[in-house]
């Protein structure tokens, strides 16, 4: 939830007169994406997303993002799609910041998803695997497992104070993951953030995905392992297996598992859990008080990760038998 | 900039289910109106919003508010109209907080109007008067003339605080409203909040006004002294009188000033900044780190009083000759 940059009429106007969209009829900040800032703007030809990217979004990333989004709506993924201006150009600049207008994507997301939204949600995922196939640009997963090892050492003390004896906890974490993590898995471009804040569904059924700033290439199944984190565990903690077992059988009703990505979905999802606690817990401390965005809470995935690391198999007791 | 209550799928269906708006498309926070929570709200019947009232708004106001904004559009006002459920009732309830759908009303605020715009502002304001009249009901302004010196007196260190000496400044300004408040000025309903944020335009021209939730019953004369302070002040404290001057032509051109709303207006002008720097004051101090909202800064008002507190005829010169 954030609008960081203010947009004046006249910055508008001189964004506007470089696309054939016509005169803006109204333009408001909306409460969608922490990265960015983001606005509705209707004109006479339609509704548009302005989205003007922060500097926590690396620009020169931004071609990438943008050139999947129109990969993916080509091949009739329902995503937003960047809108080119007059000389072709999507991605833009405002106030010195990069910016682009997408189209306005129809659909609610779910606060609180049912398991048959699950399945939708499953669904949705494997198109999305299925619709990047021959998207020719790829991008290093920062956040991937190579990363965590680094980010825990600049976070330890903040770790141990949030609850004494974390540190060594999650130090064997690390050396498990780094130990087992699978390698040679299918993969290809990955949402990597697959939350229910960016999915969006129309009278129960899957209507859409936003918010492609975390995709990468990476392995398939780690998206599946981070979307049942995301998706399955109760407010109380608890693990929803009968959420799990949908969003699988949604996913696999369009792309099966192999049996090693099956295999490996524990410590995938174990190692999912480990990658937003990091970020959780650096956006907890880097968060200047009066700041607009109220950071996540990185206990809920502190708590996550206490479930995989003591039952390793509940992931697979999710999946169909 | 606020969205203080999130609503889940389940609290936004079962509050649509006591309308005939069908199914719900798009729902979206939208950062807009600073004492309530807004949310974007498309169906397939158009287009809504969803205010969510927060606390600030005493409930018991909410008939008088709604109803306002009822009479305002029959009468042709271009202004957010409140939906009645099927049983007849705009003012619904959701988690235990009042609220309303209104319609979606199109246009752009400015956020630096030019002269032109405040033309088009000032007639929009006479518009408002004048479509108000016959409005049965009253609401006293609680935050008027009568208000301010308890509330100052609450204040008082704050105030002194922020600037040493200005404690005394105040009182004398208070003392002087106190002897020479205007009474017997044409009145009725005024919006008392007529800031650019509030006010829409289209192609240059206006468009229609937002956010009734401090409308009162009080001297037109003071609503338009508000949008003087509210409008034609430049960021570096100085008084546009070109600005003025279209803003109280655009007035008249749909209601002319009588002599004694004309001859007020220097005091009511310099009481409309006690009552916006008093409020700003108070919410600067009482605004917990943390919040989403980032509370003005009263020394902006603090400026305005010290103008017409030093040149009080300054408003004159912007009304024409």
């Amino acid at each position: 939830m954030a609008v960081y940059t203010d947009i004046t009429d006249e910055e508008l106007a001189g964004l506007l007169a470089d696309f054939d969209l016509g005169q803006p009829l109204a333009f408001k900040g909306i409460a969608e994406g922490v990265e960015n800032s983001n606005f509705l703007l209707e004109t006479e030809t339609g509704r548009y997303i302005l989205t003007v990217y922060e500097k926590r979004v690396k620009a020169d990333d931004l071609p990438y993002f943008l050139g999947l989004m129109q990969w993916l709506a080509r091949r009739g993924y329902p995503c937003p799609t960047p809108i080119a201006d007059r000389s072709g150009e999507a991605l833009k600049t405002l106030r010195g910041k990069p910016c682009v207008i997408v189209s306005f994507l129809s659909g609610l997301s779910a606060r609180r998803p049912t398991a048959a939204l699950c399945r939708e949600a499953g669904e949705g995922l494997a198109w999305l695997h299925l619709a990047g196939e021959g998207f020719s640009m790829t991008r290093p997963n920062d956040l991937g497992q190579a990363a965590w090892a680094l980010l825990f050492s600049r976070l330890k003390d903040q770790a141990e104070a949030l609850k004494p004896g974390l540190a060594a906890t999650l130090e064997a974490d690390l050396a498990k993951f780094s130990a087992g993590w699978p390698t040679g898995l299918p993969g290809g471009t990955i949402h990597a953030d697959y939350f229910p804040d960016n999915v969006f569904f129309q009278s129960q059924r899957f209507a859409g995905t936003i918010d492609f700033y975390f995709a990468c290439t990476d392995a398939y199944a780690y998206d599946v392992a981070v979307a049942l984190n995301a998706w399955c565990f109760e407010p109380d903690g608890s693990f929803n297996i009968t959420a799990a077992r949908q969003l699988v059988a949604g996913y696999e009703s369009r792309r099966p598992l192999t049996e090693a990505e099956r295999a490996a979905l524990p410590i995938l999802a174990h190692g999912a859990a480990m990658r937003f606690f990091l970020t959780r817990l650096h956006d907890w401390g880097a968060t200047p008080a009066g700041a607009l965005v109220r950071p996540k809470d990185p206990l809920e995935y502190e708590r996550k990760l206490a479930v995989h690391r003591s039952s390793p198999d509940l992931v697979l007791f999710g999946a169909p038998a």
